[in-house]
């Protein structure tokens, strides 16, 4: 039996499941305080026997097995998870390999395996929502280097019409400053939710998303690009990228069709969950 | 013995070493038109008893190796280059194991292997001359994914007081339509080399490179950038660099010193053809 925690700023889900991804029980636990959260995710797993556990989680995280502050949370403003031992608290009580990454790199990996990318050895997976990050998984394993990507706050052209100044508290119109959730509702007065029908509202989240897009792919060069996220529920925003997106790039590289290479999630809000089961055993065969 | 090619526009670099990347003989062949110059080089390797080749080309490329045009140079403007089977017209000559990628993803595993980022599994080459381009090493292996990057063409946002037009025929006013060497000569009339005291000229350039490393750190996150080219000879482009990209990046990841993490080419302008020599080792070894 496998482990899987996709560990959220508001809610951890905790799985067990196995090796091909299925999911045999899960949970949801609300992200309150590090000890309160985390004793509530060792009382469920304890019910099981598992062999590994996979983690994706909220970030910015230290991912770098030879730092000291290895599974850590960081600088996430986050109360009471400033440095957080995430990683480290579980394997007091679970003396099990475990694999920590991203939530949106292990999203990546559940996608790769067994969603929209099934099959490829890479794909890129970007979520907008509360914010904005991408994770990517390249030659078959997850992106990493001196830390982990912060895809999000890459930055964009701003439409000429956009007056808007951004929400990002670091770089204010960086992607996410300008393409949240948070950002549709500061600039138009209303949740996304509730502007369904205004077109501009979704038109000019494709114009800022398709920018990002073609920065991901003149750099990473995805044979697939997933984007979940409560934003994407509206499919007019695909359309919007689809158009910008051709534009932008002028046909300058050869990709797929549009509508066939930047989809939704294969599995829906359980890429996460089912990445980290696969991480569980990935981390389990490398053991 | 291992024989390296560093395929350019211009010339082809072609030398044979050791696995240590120690080169023993080379040459310079001008690139004139394919056959003319594929006889040349194939007499050169002819004087040796070469077990393995490494090429790093000029592109766009297809180094799909699926693909039945795997090893072409693709769609290149260059007369009579278009479409050629470069590789294939080697292996006719040297039935031998052959590693083949861009320019600069080569010139990133020199740098990794014998450069500034020596022991590193993980760095960037960017290079700045005719043309933009940038290659990575990332977890060990040289980046690719649907295709090979393009990451000279990435958008930028322009400097408000910079009216320059851009001179990539696909973008305009993509990194490379702005700060490649025939960008600036177009828009202060003169080469770069005649421009070495006009300080707006390199402080422009450090802006739009900034921005560019901004996005490739973000999403990349690589342990060292290697800045090859003509361009950075002027040593001002990296003071300018550091200035802009420490004001973009607003602290937002941890990054190490900008003097240590932005550096020229360990190897200077052998970091093509080392990295070739590299690449036939690490071919023969998968072999």
């Amino acid at each position: 039996m496998l482990g899987g925690i996709e560990a959220g700023g508001t809610k951890f889900v905790c799985a067990v499941g196995d090796e091909f991804g299925t999911i045999i029980d899960q949970i949801r636990i609300p992200t309150t305080l590090p000890e309160e959260t985390i004793q509530q995710v060792i009382a469920f797993f304890k019910q099981y026997d598992i062999k590994a556990m996979g983690i994706g989680s909220f970030g910015p995280i230290d991912i770098n097995q030879e730092s000291p502050t290895y599974g850590n949370i960081t600088s996430t403003p986050k109360h009471g998870w400033r440095d957080f031992p995430l990683v480290h608290s579980l394997k007091d009580a679970f003396s099990i390999p475990m694999g920590f990454h991203t939530d949106v790199n292990v999203a990546a990996l559940g996608e790769a395996a067994l969603g929209a990318a099934k099959g490829l050895d890479s794909c890129l997976y970007i979520t907008v929502g509360t914010g904005i990050g991408a994770g990517a998984m390249i030659q078959g394993k997850l992106l990493q280097g001196l830390s982990h990507p912060e895809m999000g706050h890459i930055l964009v052209r701003r439409h000429p019409n956009d007056p808007y100044q951004g929400k990002c508290p670091y770089h204010h119109d960086c992607l996410e400053g300008l393409a949240s959730g948070p950002a549709i509702e500061d600039r138009w007065g209303e949740k996304g939710e509730n502007l369904v029908n205004k077109e501009e509202v979704w038109d000019l989240e494709g114009y800022y998303i398709a920018q990002a897009l073609m920065q991901y792919i003149l750099i990473l060069s995805p044979k697939k690009i997933i984007l979940g996220g409560g934003v994407p529920h509206q499919q007019k925003v695909f359309t919007s990228i689809y158009k910008y997106l051709n534009v932008l790039m002028q046909q300058y590289v050869s990709l797929p069709k549009l509508s066939e290479y930047i989809v939704s999630p294969g599995l829906g809000d359980a890429a996460g969950i089912t990445g980290a089961l696969i991480l569980a055993n990935r981390t389990l065969k490398e053991y």
